[in-house]
């Protein structure tokens, strides 16, 4: 086709993308033309740099520019607490929320036998070599998520690390501003099991 | 946060792209960074290319490598009907049917004053200057969308072209393998006033 080449190549790396299937794809790369040379080339620019500049923090494991993160780095932080989490986007969120001020370990990935992700997939050995650390380690909080894979993956960090340390994990219940008519079963039995005195 | 600035300049620029948010060209500059280097440097360089490589072919307007499109310079094809579109992506979904051996005119929009979009806007001097061209041309296709846009659009090319050239638009009606109780009204009043001998 007209445009040839270079396009198809575009609509093929994109529709790689989890959820972007080949009509998306196509819709993006069309965009990404009519939006001009300016704009595509600071997105080619961008990226290039992107993936060249960024390697995993040898702490924390996040991605980083540096060979330590700027979270591991920075003193101001709570170095003595570890939060624990599948991926980069949940340091994200996490941090967005404004609810943590110590530092993370990401995992990259959870614990998924039948996919072949064991604990070597993960960055497990790495966490154990964050012991006993500079500053001691008082407590590291388990946030993967609430799946099936995500509490496996807890109660085995869990086995791994309360030798050493304090293990705790994110409180399960009602989301905020959830109406219980809208609450599923298991959520509600979690939320009923660790109901606390008022 | 690590990763930095790249990181935030790529989700910046996804995010400009339509039916992409924040959340998904989050989601989507993370993968690009698990892929790998291989993968990213890859998409910048074919986006690289293809911005840098495609203009618009002199005749149809549609993207190309060349000052003439593919289409436009295919002996084989038939140069003397045009079928005029709203975008290129519509020149790719014609194509794929196989139903049209024609070429193409791609207008880069539709009339749509309330946003601005005037005839100027539009490739229609482009379309008009095609005529009378090398081969005589015998027939246009106004296929632009059936939206009030699109149908207003094909009412203003049919006054600028009908005297010159037999001007025709894609036939209103049920869709290919559509139930009749599935089929909205205005669709099947279409259906109905085109109406056809059995």
């Amino acid at each position: 086709m007209s445009g040839g080449e270079p396009l198809e190549r575009v609509i093929e790396l994109l529709s790689r993308l989890p959820g972007v299937g080949r009509k998306t794809a196509t819709r993006h790369a069309y965009h990404m033309l009519r939006k001009g040379e300016g704009y595509g080339l600071e997105l080619a620019d961008a990226l290039t740099e992107l993936v060249q500049e960024t390697n995993l923090c040898t702490r924390c494991q996040n991605y980083a520019r540096a060979s330590l993160c700027s979270r591991c780095a920075d003193g101001r932080r709570d170095q003595a607490r570890i939060c624990v989490v599948q991926g980069p986007q949940d340091v994200t969120v996490l941090e967005n929320s404004g609810a943590w001020n110590g530092v993370y370990h990401v995992l990259h990935g959870v614990l998924a036998p039948l996919d072949g992700v064991g604990p070597e997939e993960l960055k497990i050995r790495e966490l154990l070599a964050r012991f006993p650390g500079e500053v001691p380690i008082e407590e590291v909080v388990v946030a993967t998520g609430a799946s099936v894979e995500g509490e496996a993956t807890a109660i085995y960090l869990a086995g791994l690390l309360s030798p050493m340390v304090e293990v705790t994990r994110l409180a399960r219940g009602l989301p905020a501003g959830g109406d219980l008519e809208y609450v599923d079963g298991p959520t509600l039995q979690r939320a009923l099991e660790g109901r606390q005195p008022l």
